[in-house]
Formats: C-alpha cells, structure tokens, sequence
C-alpha cells in the first residue's frame, strides 16, 4: 500500500514535523509488524529523524548545516544556485526505513520525523510504502 | 522478531563496533534471506557501516566529523550543548537496513557495523528487527 | 533475489549513474510491489540518490564534499591516505532501500541512484537484493 502526502514548507530551509503523517499510514494500512520506507522523491529535500521536543535543536541543526554547505559558494557550476540543496539531501538521505511493531511506529522517546526543506519554499512529496 | 541489547558506550564520542550483535540476532532468527533493520533510537547516536580492520580508520573519522560539526559553537541555542550531536546524528543515520543471504549477514569484506556514540558516554538501545 | 554488478569507476573520485543497473534487476525479477535494498559492500565508496539530469551537480557535489572531507589532512592517522573517503561513504550512506510499485523503481522525476566513488579508480561491486 502506498500512500502519498502533500507537504508545505514554510521557508528557503525548514524542517517539517512529519511524524504524524507517517502514523497515520501505519494505522490507515492496518500493519502490525514489519518494515516500511518514507520517501521525499525530491533531490534539493530530503528526511531525517532528530529531536522532537526542543524548537532549537532544528534552528541549530540548519544553522550548522549550512555552514557545511552554503547556500552560496562562487565555484559552483550549476545555474540554478541550489547545489548547497543538492549535496544536503545527500547528507541526510531521502528514503528511510522504519520498524513497525504492535500496530506501532517504533521510535525513540525523543525522535520524530522531519521532512527537510534546502530549496523552499515548495510543495513536497512524501511517500509512504507499507508492504503488508 | 525484535531483539533489543544494551550497548554501554566508553566516552563522549566513540564508535563501537555491534556486528557480533547483529550476526547473534540474525542467527536466533533462523531467517535464511531477507531484509533486516538495525535501528539506534536516540537523537544524539547514531549507527554506520565502516571499516573494522584497521583501528586509525575511527580515529580520523571522529576527528574529522568533529571538525565538521564542533561540539563546542558559541551561536547554537539548544542549551543542552549537544546540538552538535543531533546533527552527527543525522549525517550517519540512525536506522540502516542489511541483506541477510543463506543465513549470513551480507556484508563486505571490511565492513563493520559501528554504533556512533556523540553524547557519551551513555547506555545506548540497539534494536534489530527481523522480519521473516 | 540477489544481483551483483560490477561498475568500473573512471577517477579518484567519480559519481557512476548505476539507475538501469537497479531498473534491469527489478524488470529480472519479476517483482511488482515491495522494497528492495541496493548495497555498495565496500567502506571508501557508498550509494546516494541525486539529481540525474545536470552534470553540473554532480561535478558541485564532489567538489562541495571534497571541502567538507579534505583527501589530504597532515592529522590522520591511518597511513593509507584514504580516510576521507572513509568518512565520505558514512556521510552519504552505503546500501540504501528503494520502492518498487506496479513493477517500476518508485523514483521522483529528478532522481537517479549513483555509485560514489571517494577512493578509485577500482572495479566496484554493486548488489541488489530483491525479496518477492
């Protein structure tokens, strides 16, 4: 079962609580254990599971990265002026698994699901596959 | 299956080597072929797969990540101080998947499977779901 | 279902388009809904997904990661010379799972699945491993 989402992002970069989302799948697709993967099928986007409780850790954690890949660097070859969005869902990847247990999405206390903006703001994709 | 261990991690950063304990849960299995996950859920730990021949390999790798991503940044505003983790966390991922084949964890012949410690030390969760 | 694939990789550090590699197991092996993991089995080269259609990213992305994990760093200590590259198949991940729906690889309209190499030019196994 696939199930797909329109998720809007508020800004140039943003992390999006998607957490819920996923959730909602999970129950929708009546899976009780097994293994399921959320995608963000775009290459200047991407997912990442982090902290869910303190606002700041998401300011620091775009903070930071852009350090490692700023927005704008004059060697860059390609026109459009997002390869900073381009090497940051590298980094955090774009398709995710998960483990399902008891009807449940297992995760951590602290860890939620965030979709990550480099190039907003956008309309994004996000699938979810449950394979019963 | 879930079979969940305790990993007690030895400083603030370090990386441990947990194949043994995947190739135990592959083995009480019994799975033949198939798709495992190994998930860490925490925010400020991680998991990777690296080499596990050579022990200057870790080594630079922490340093090297630590460069990226200092532990200590005046203008992060999460005021646990571990801001830098979260990220670490991120960049290397906390939830991976691995090919069983014919019983055995497929792997290459130097890779490893590394739970990142980044806000050590700690007792960390390592949790390997196997689905048959 | 297992296939492994050879890819010789044309320079040091080189991103290989290895998307029909994948689509040609997935139209092999008959499978029409699931999830399917594509491993790169080795520790100074990994798997991302990125944008196929500008060369020109590709040729940012190496170059941005290259600031980011440096080849030379005088503080390494494993005396092969290849640390970064260690450091940079963590970072972007070395066996990653992919959604197959109604038969075909479920990638977005910009997406294509490169091998990285951070440590050639070498002949590069890739495997990708289907269950029904």
């Amino acid at each position: 079962m696939i199930f797909e989402e329109s998720v809007r992002t508020p800004a140039a970069q943003a992390l999006v609580d998607v957490t819920h989302l996923v959730q909602k799948a999970v129950a929708k697709s009546g899976l009780r254990n097994g293994h399921i993967l959320v995608s963000v099928p775009h290459t200047t986007a991407g997912l990442t599971i982090n902290e869910n409780a303190d606002p700041s850790v998401v300011h620091d954690f775009l903070r930071r990265l852009e350090k490692i890949a700023p927005t704008h660097d004059p060697a860059d070859r390609h026109t459009e002026g997002n390869s900073h969005a381009h090497l940051k869902s590298s980094i955090v990847g774009t398709c995710h698994p998960f483990i399902v247990s008891n009807g449940e999405l297992l995760l951590g206390t602290w860890q939620g699901i965030y979709l990550c903006e480099f190039d907003g703001p956008r309309t994004r994709k996000l699938i979810i596959s449950i394979i019963g």
